[in-house]
């Protein structure tokens, strides 16, 4: 049942997503019980020219 | 006042998305009343590789 | 595998929550397919306090 | 801490998110405190193909 | 039709959400167009014990 | 910069809710790199009547 939704900057690779998903899951599991199985995981990729942070889009940063 | 987020797989075509929308909101004002023009209705395309189900992700699933 | 997240304002019963469900379950397979058993649906239910619309908080709203 | 998500129509140039970024953040801190570099802000860009209102795809409005 | 999400630190009054709508209805319309009446926005008021950062329950932060 | 969401069952203690943020946190840097500190994690403790899955409200379900 647990849904886990995760934004981040865009840029990482699908074996990144491939271990990020098997860890979030055990992680999961591990401290909230439950079955891997039930656990779904969406992910988005977001660009640092639509993600703002200290009133600056992250593109604009450094 | 309601907005229906969907997060499915990417691949719907613009129909299915039509009719999605169409009955979406008439099982809305069915089941919880207000108007058709109060629903909205934020359909988010989701590739196989960006969904993880049971610690995989769905693209590495028969 | 799809997540379909409904935001509304507070006060359906339960019984309303039971049907919007299954129309909702419904509604989805009719129009994109997949099962009805793949279909996960969450209901946040809102205060009027915490609904903004044309710059207005909904409570202050007649 | 806050995060602020914001779905919009797609089409808005990145001056435009920059602008966006800088009101939003600065009018959080005027009505509910904090600081802006405690402030995320997430945008998504969404197709009218993607956005349902009235029971129809705002893609089929005038 | 843009949706704004707040999630933030549960205990802001209802005025200040007020003031918060107001500012953040303007904020959008001045920065990307449309009309204050198209503009929904969505409070969350969320827990410091629900609510982590730095791999620790913001409730335990001093 | 990465946001996770995590929507589950309410009725976890906030012990639970220690140990889920810091695995999460973790799983996240192990994998996809960054540091703790730019984690942040939003739970939303669900009611099982607010949450469908195959057509039922789960607090129908056996």
């Amino acid at each position: 049942m647990p849904v886990i939704r995760v934004e981040m900057f865009e840029g990482r690779s699908t074996d990144q997503k491939r271990e990020l998903v098997r860890e979030l899951t055990d992680a999961f599991v591990r401290s909230c019980g439950g079955t891997p199985q039930s656990v779904q995981i969406v992910i988005s990729d977001v660009a640092k020219s639509d993600w703002g942070s200290g009133g600056q889009l992250c593109i604009d940063k450094a």
